[in-house]
Order: C-alpha cells, then structure tokens, then sequence
C-alpha cells in the first residue's frame, strides 16, 4: 500500500501506478480528500518496497496488515458512500429496504411495493431465483418474477434488490436489477463474487451463516479486486447452538465492520431472527449499533407466503418498524432517507 | 397454573393453595392488577385438574408450557418490576451498573466509585473472589476488597452488585452487597442457585457461555422457586465461532427474554465484545432493543488493570456511553435513572 | 413413496410410473433385492394417495418423512454401492483418497500420486482450481493441472478426484476426472449442485462449515433428483467454538448418516482436525465408526506447500497412517481396498 | 519449571524445592524414569531464573508455555497412569465405565451393576445428586442411592463413580465413592474443583458443553494444585449448531488432549450423542483415537429411566459394544482390562 504525500501531483501518481504495473502488479487507487493511497496487489514477493519510497512525492509504503486490502479502513480510511437509486448508502442516511422473501405472483409484488413505499421504504427486495434447502420447495418465478419487479419499481419508484444465485443469471438480472443480493449460501462461492466483481451493479453481499467477520471482508474483496467497489455487507444472524431463534444476530459485527471497512453495513433482522416479534426489537438495535441501512421482509398475507412467513411483517407492522427505526436514528445523529427522494431508473443507477 | 377469576377473595384463593398443598405441591401466587394467578409446582402427575377448576372463582386451570413456570411470562404477564438501592429496575428507568471486573485496591476503587457516580453510573460492580480460567491468575482481594466496596458505598451512596462464586461465601456476602452476582460459569452451578434463592438479595443472573436462553431461564426458576424473587436476567456474550470479538453479544435474546419471562433483562457489552472500542454501540443497542439496563466494566486505569483491561472503559470514555445510551433510551420512550435518586442503605434494601 | 410388493412385474411398475407422469411429477426407481420402490418427486399436494394404492402389486403409499427423499434410507433401504475406477465404494472394501491439496507442478503431483500409491491409495486427489479465502492466494493451475493429473493417472492407475467450483468448468473437468470434488463452501450453491447432477461423473459432496446434517443430505438430493446418483458425502469438520484444531470433526455425523441415508460416507481428517499429528487418530476413528473411505492430504514437502502444508502428511507419514486404518478397518470386519485393484479408464468409470 | 539433570540426588533436588520455598512459591515434583521436573507455581514476576539455574544438577530452567502447568506434558513428559480398584487407568489397558445416569432404586442398580459386571464393565456409574435443567424434574436419591451403590460395590467388586454437585456433598461422598465426577456444568465452579483437589480421591472431569480444550486443562489444574494428581479427562460432546444429535462429540479432543497433557482421556459416547444407536459407533472410534477408556450409560429398562432413557443401552447392547471395543482395542495395540481384575476395597483405592 502506497500512500502519497498530500500535495502529490496526477502525474507523481502515475509515475506510481506505471512502476506498480512494470512490476506485474495491479494499481487500485483511492482518492481521499487529504490524500491518495495506491492499493498494490498481486504477488508481491519479490518486489522491494525501497523503489516505490523513492519516487516523488510518496509519503510511505506500508504492509497491508489484513489478508484484504481493499476492503480494508487501511486504505480507504473515510466511509464509502455510494448512490443507490437516488440516495445514498454509507452516509449519514440510512435506507430502508422491504419487500417479500419472494416474488410470488404479479398482484402480490405490487401490493407489497406500493405498501413499503408508503410506510417509508427506500427499495424493495424480492427473490426471483431462490436458493432453497429443498429441490422440492418453491424455487421462485425466474424472469417472470423479474418482469413483475420491473413493474413495481416503475408504480413505485422504489430500486430493486434481487438476489443472483448464478453467475449464468447475470445476463438476464442485469437487464432489471439495481442492486445484486448474494446470498448467505454463495458468500464463498468465489466464481460468482468474481462475475459480479466485473459489473457495474452494487452489491448487497450477505455474511454466509458460519463466515467469520475475517471471511466476508475476503468475499468483499473479491468484488472490490474485479473494479466493483459499491458492495454493502449485510450481516444476517449466523448459526450458533441457540434454538429460540432461527439464527444469532450478530450486532458486534456492525461496529467490529465499521472499524475493519469503509464499506456500508446493513442488518437484516428478519433472517437475523426469524420470528416477526423481534425483527421491531433487532431493527432497532442495529441503526443504535451504527448500521447504515436495514433490510427487511414484509408480505401481504405472511401466512400464506410461500417462504419465511414466519419472520415477515405485515406492512402495517413494517410501517410502526420504520417510525420506531426513525426515533433511534436521530437518538445516534442520523436520518432515515427523507420521504421524498426522487428516483433515477435503472440505466443511470448502474451507469 | 391456576388462574383466578377478577374478582375472587382472598379466601377463595387461600382454599386453592389449601388444596395444592393438600396435593403434596407447592403454590407460588403471582397478585396480578387484573387477577390473581397460582403457580404449582411439585409432581402433577396424579393430581387431575378438575380438583380445582370446581372451586369457587377458578377460572381455569392451564398447562405450564414450558419446564419452568415461575420465571414465565404466563404465570407472571406483567413486567416484574423491583427496586435495588432506591432506584427500580423492570420499569422505565433504565439503571447502569459500572464497575472494575476485580477490586483491586481500596484506592482504585474509591476513585473508579466516585468517577461513575459522577458519570451517571446508579450502582457499582466489582469482584472479590474472581472465577479465573488458571489457578495462577489473580483470584480476587476477598473480604478485604468488600470492606472497600462497602467504603466506597459510603463514599458515592451506589449500591454494590459483587459475584458469589461459593455456597460458603454467602454469609460474608450478605453483611456487604446489595445484589449478588452469579457468573457465566456458575449459571448451572445448581446448588449455588438454590442457596441464593433461600436468601432475600437480589440476584444478577449471567447467562452462561452455552446456556440457550431455556437454561437461562430454568437457572431463574430455581432461585425463584427457593422465595427469591428478585431476579435480574444478564445477558454477556455466547461462544461463537467468531474470533473477531471474545463472545458474541446475543441481541436477539434481550426481545426473546422479555417475551418469554416477566424477569428485567440488562446486557453487559463489555463482556459481550472483549474490546472497548465495541462497547458503547452494543450498549446502544441493547437499550434500542428493550433491555432494562447495562452493566459496564470501568477502570481508571485500564492499561494496568488485574483482569479484562482490554474491554474496561476509562471513566471519560464511560461518561460518553451514558449520553449515548440516555439518547438512544428516550427514542425508545424510556429514560434513565435521574441522576439525584436516593439511596437507601443494604439492610433497607435488602428486608 | 410407493413401495411395491416383491413379486411386482415389469409391466406393474411401468404402469405406476406411468401414472406418477400423468400427474406431472416424477418417479425415481430403486430395484432392490427385495422389491421396488418408486420415490415420486414434484408437487404432491393436489394428488390422492389411493389412485396409486388401488394399482396391482401396489404394496403401500408411504408419506416421506424428511425433506429429501432420494437421498433417504427409507427409499432406497439398501447400502448404495457404486464403482470407481475398478474399486467399489460403500460396500466392505474402504477406499483411500490422497493427494495434496493443490497441484502445484508436474514433478510434485507425478511424484505424489507414486508415494500415495506405493503407500495402498486407491485414488488421487488434487486441486486445480482452489477456493481461497483471499483473492491473493493461489488459485491453482487450472487446465495445466489437469493434464498433470491425468498423466499421474496414465503413470499410476489411481483415478482422479478434482474439485469443482464452477458450472463453467464442467466442461473441461469432465474430459479429465473420475469423480467431481463439490467443496464445503460450494454445498449450497444450487446452481452447481443441479449441473454436476446432470453428468454421470461420481461426485464427493463435502459438508458445509455450517451446514447440519439434514442440509448436507438435502444438497445431495439437489444431485440425485438430476439423475446422477453415484454421490458420496463427506464430513469434514465443521465450525465449533473450539480453536485448537482448525475444525471440529462431527465423528457423530458417520453414523448418523448411514442411518438417514444409503449414501457411502468418507471422512477428511487432514481439514477436519487441521495438524498433520492429529490426523491419523482421526482417521483411524472414522473407520471405527464406519466411514466407508477416507481422504487425506498428502505432500511430499509439505513445509514448502503452496496451501495447507500444516495439514498434510509426508508420505511415509501417509504410509504408517493406511497401515494403522487397516487394521482398525479388520477389527470393524471390513478391509481396506485389496493392492491390486485393476484400474478402469475414466471413459468406462464414468459410463 | 526446573528440569534436573538425570542424576540429581534426592539432597539437590530438596535444595532446589528449598529456594523454590523461600521464594514464596509452591514445588510439585515430577520424578519420571529418566529425570526429575519440579513444576514451580505461584508469583514468579520478580524470581530470577538464574538463581536456580545455579544450584547443582539443575539442567534448565524452562519457562511454562501455557497457563496451565501441572496438567501440561511439559511438566509431565510420561503419560499418568494411576489405579482405580485394582485396575489401572492410563497405561495400555482400557477401562469400561458403565451405569445408569441415575439410581433409581435398590432393584435398578444392583441389577444393572451385576448385568455391565457381567458384559465386561470394571467400574459402576450412577448419580445420585443430579443437575437437573429444571428443578422439578428428579434430583436424585442422595445419600439412600449412596447406600445402593455401595450394596452393588459389595456384590459386584466394581468400584464406584459417581458425580458431585457441592462442596458441602464431599463428607459425604468420600465415605462411598471410589471416584468423583465434577460435571459438565461444573467444569468452571472452581470452588469445587479446589475442594476436591484437597481430597485424595481420583475425579473424572467432564469437559463443559462450551469449554475449550484449554478451559479443561486450566479446570484441572486447578485440582492438580490442591495436591491430587488422579485426574481423568472426559470428552462429553460440546455444543454445536447440530441438532441431528444431543451434542457433538469433538473425536480431535481425544488426541489434542493426548498431546498436551499426561493425563488419562475417556469419552462419554452416551452424552455425546445422545441416541442410543450412535453410541456404539462412537465408542470404537474413541477408542481408535487413543481415548484411556470410556464411560457409558446402561439401564435395564431405558424406556422408563427417570434421566435420558433416550441415550441409555440396555444390558445386551452394551455387552455388544464391549466384544466390538475390545477388538478395535487390539487393532490399535491395546486391550480392554482383563475380565478377573481383583478388586481393593474403598479404603485401600483412596489411600
């Protein structure tokens, strides 16, 4: 990692960058506003650290202390906050993304999304391909799905979070999509991180179920390391002993995240725990731990959703969540997205 | 579990108990606002609910759901709410208990006493026998470190919560603490359960390293069925996989608790995260998601503390967390304890 | 399921099957030595039991009482036993698997795959394309690897064992390996597991770090319900608390496994404890608790190694271990895989 | 810890425990067959090694690496091997340990202890205090079951384990039990541990259901400290995130124990797993790991056991699973305790 003197000209930093190249390395830069560091990457064994320090302007070479470098608060020591749809992730506001497990039928995704928008949402989530436990279990609607989604983006202005289970559905999600989920089961699935390193598409990267905070800050980097570097990392309870819930909510991960990262951190309670009387309860509790964002399951009729029912809120549960979520915002000095946030369609989101 | 109807006299309710004890059980009365309900406990096999549900106003006779019966929000469905020191706990206000992990000189804790009291602190913690992994490890200044913690009551006018790791330290115990402490290791020490439960002190009960929170609330049970019922839920952390902190904090148990028990419920993020830098937001987040108060490690000096410097707060960094928390506990319509409440000395809390 | 008497013809079971088809769902036929049974997969909901129970030689409907079904013992009640590369797996014979983690060059995986061979392997193991938690960790050799491998094979007559990582390379794994490794990150992903169930190459199905055993067996039954049932599960440690190994082996899982399911089971002590000292023990353990093969790192240097050196035996530590697991295998009443075992070109194996 | 040279006189080795003395610190001495290690405890900030260094045939002195030090292989680099009724626990041979969880009456336990006699097993287990999650589930027969036990000694010539819950249980206990078993749930009640090292009766310590393998080394210590060194190790399972089995059994325990202590290991497969038909499974592979013996539960009716009927093998089972120990016993070099063992009485083995 190259850090630059402050004052370091355009030209001082491609010097860097050319050296770094000559050495068969790659160049990642990240400008700061008090200073540019180069993140170097690549086999870097046999190449002396002496002959970057003496190029002009470089301030130090400093030892990457962390198997991730990108990722890493070392080399981009501000927030990243990135556009989403018109408003920001990673700021001070923090966005609120609903929606159900899955898209089930064209009337229920657009009463879902007209429901969340109103009680505050600032996306809405929906599983088209949906990696279920079970080859017998409902494996959701494919394109038709995403057609449907499409259409309630276009009544509500909400951007759309869909989940990619395969680097073959990259093509198609692409066309619909705002923003990519990669499930908990794929967080290591390294072929799929690397073909959604190389759009141009955010990112929701969920913590897989037994990944330490170690490992999903490695799947970031995958990502980061292909030119894509809007990923949002969402902690979704991992698998312990307790029982009481579907999984443990691991809120240390939130400031143990913030402090390793500059990239956003979102919660999702409603996997977190699995039961739609605590999602209020663990809602809360991430934005007052520093969260940037929640994702929540909301569905019409829960009892007869074709998956996770049990842990999705009614929207008019959803909408008493969103107001409580706003009292604990300003409590830690931030703020929901403001009601009215005008909506960039797709093509510029991704632009 | 017995319920009485609204209105039923005191007789009607002693013939009940009559005819429990007649059965060989014993019966546990929860006087509700609303109603009176009778908790049995004993070997139901052979006793046939129909015994009672013809005695005057029964209302009914229910199944106990789950193996333990005292501790459950059936058989107790408003909060428990009880006072320790002048202030209550289980209600509104929100108390912070801070505190080094070990006394370690009557200086340290005179200073570490005077500097939470005046950060808002409403009872100090400290420990004189410690439960140490390795028997070279400091263990603790025993009565000596109680002398001081009873100093330093008289100093601040703070309540003194200390750990009772042995049945035969409960006399000394009992001359100087305000609430007994049970540690994470001794959550299914079963006999210490019982002996504090025989007492009338109010007890802090950690959850241990790989209870669920069922055996949390067994362990509850067995104080409660000895007559003690002033019992205090703690969670601090469960053993994960996860290395990046030395416990991981299990949010999802402060809502579940409160949804299954009648019992407050306080987190220790100190605890819970291993790290100080962790410590305030888990703090924040545990208010957010409905615990009735938080036990904090505090130190003047905790780079040359005995045990756990790594996770105690300096008094400065302690002070900040109380803002915070105060904040985050007026967004959930809570509030702290205010800062001038009263202190009423051990003997009085204690009868 | 529906299991039909024993004297059941042809024709009888044909007609069966052809009324599962009229329903729109399909039908998987395990010929035992005893009688059929046929496992109705798809969407069972709307279809009567007793269309299928008044057909002749019918026996019974049973209900199917695991989310699986294939996968189960209850449908297929036999041990499965299949071949690979002239020796069989899940009867009495307990194949040997060895190899090094990656391959690294010709000269390290020709040299191992001789040791391995001289030391009672029966089939070869071998990396090339390798899911590293960093971006910045060897990734294998990929192709180059492959023909590696296949002349270790050409010089050695062990079959290959290579892991796939994407439906990307089937393709090109399936002109070079006798069975398809599915990594413990990969057991989850979906996509892949319906692709490899699409060839008729043996596939090693290893077990999630967090994955139950009822999910481990669901993501077998993604592989069978496409048609490939020749799939051996793998238990290699999962993620526990405990870190003075690098995972805890679940030694319950063998004989759970073979209870739930007629699947051959193999054990991987070399991730499962993660030291080089622990692995035979473990090894040894498996076979007593009725592993049906195991599989182990092999290197011939392994200080030197490019990924998991800490794991892998040298071979004469290798060859001490086979003769250890064979006599543990006799005191079972099984035997290792005789030496001269005649070796199947791939294209046959695969046939 | 000071290693004496191999030919140190009994004068210079009482020369060096004399400084050891007058340093304020405790000596416990090791004399193996070749040398003599004299483990030093106690505060040795400000003792300078060189001072003993000095002192005739001292050979080194050698800094202790873990924070155990009497239980570490360093300190003890011979395995321990120590007699429990006539036989011995450590050495080649290979004890059984059999009885129900509880004693449940004069009939049940003379019955069971003549039947596991009879099958090969050399010592009787059964509780006769029992921590129980719920205190209204059967706690035990106390002193009446002390009694039965002690009639099943007299018959059978096994000697007795049996668990102790208390310090204040030990008067008791000490006048029956050849054996005393600290509980899982005690593993870290270390006023429990320091009072029965200050017995000279032999403990088996059961490792706590989250307890690191370096918790239960440091638990034991805590007992070698008080000055009793007849400590056995006991694999009970941990606990997971699997529920397919009541715990997961960690087999890495055995050998990772193995190595880092001289202690004797044996593995309870009834809790482990807590399923009867996993129990026999497990036990070989205990055995095949290197475990010095286990410990099963057998009850001549499981279906009406008042504790885990579910885990408990009747006679004839477990006589199964003795004949298949004995033969994976031998597979790896050691036997099962011959069958006409001549038994010493109480008095003799405590002594």
């Amino acid at each position: 990692m190259i850090i630059m003197q402050p004052g370091a000209t355009r030209e001082q930093i491609s010097t860097v960058i050319d050296r770094v190249h000559a050495n068969r390395m790659e160049a990642h830069t990240n400008v700061g506003t008090r200073q540019t560091i180069i993140g170097v990457v690549g086999d870097r064994h046999n190449v002396p650290a002496d002959q970057f320090e003496s190029l002009p302007n470089v301030q130090s070479v400093e030892p990457v202390l962390k198997s991730y470098e990108l990722a890493s608060r070392q080399f981009h020591p501000e927030n990243s906050v990135f556009s989403l749809g018109g408003f920001t992730i990673g700021g001070d506001e923090i966005p609120v993304i609903a929606g159900p497990c899955s898209v089930e039928s064209r009337q229920q995704i657009l009463e879902t999304a007209q429901a969340v928008k109103e009680a505050g949402a600032n996306a809405l989530r929906g599983g088209v391909f949906k990696p279920r436990q079970s080859p017998y279990s409902f494996q959701g609607l494919g394109e038709e799905g995403l057609e449907y989604m499409a259409e309630a983006r276009a009544l509500t202005g909400l951007p759309l979070v869909v989940e990619v289970m395969a680097e073959s559905q990259l093509p198609l999600m692409s066309k619909y999509v705002d923003m990519l989920q990669i499930g908990a089961r794929n967080m290591q699935n390294y072929s799929l991180l690397r073909a959604v390193g190389e759009t141009h598409i955010p990112v929701l990267l969920k913590r897989g179920l037994s990944a330490t905070i170690d490992d999903l800050l490695n799947a970031a980097e995958y990502i980061l390391f292909g030119g894509n570097n809007r990923v949002v990392l969402c902690e979704r309870g991992i698998r312990t002993f307790e029982t009481a819930t579907r999984n443990t909510t691991d809120i240390n991960a939130i400031p143990v995240l913030k402090s390793l990262s500059h990239l956003p951190v979102v919660l999702d309670p409603s996997h977190s725990t699995g039961h739609t009387s605590f999602v209020s309860a663990v809602a809360k509790a991430a934005v007052a731990a520093g969260a940037d964002g929640i994702i929540v399951e909301v569905h019409p009729d829960p009892e007869h959703a074709f998956s996770d029912g049990q842990q999705s809120l009614k929207p008019e549960e959803f909408a008493r969540l969103v107001k409580q979520v706003k009292a604990v915002a300003e409590a830690v000095d931030r703020t929901l997205v403001p009601e009215e946030t005008p909506f960039f369609p797709n093509g510029v989101i991704n632009g």
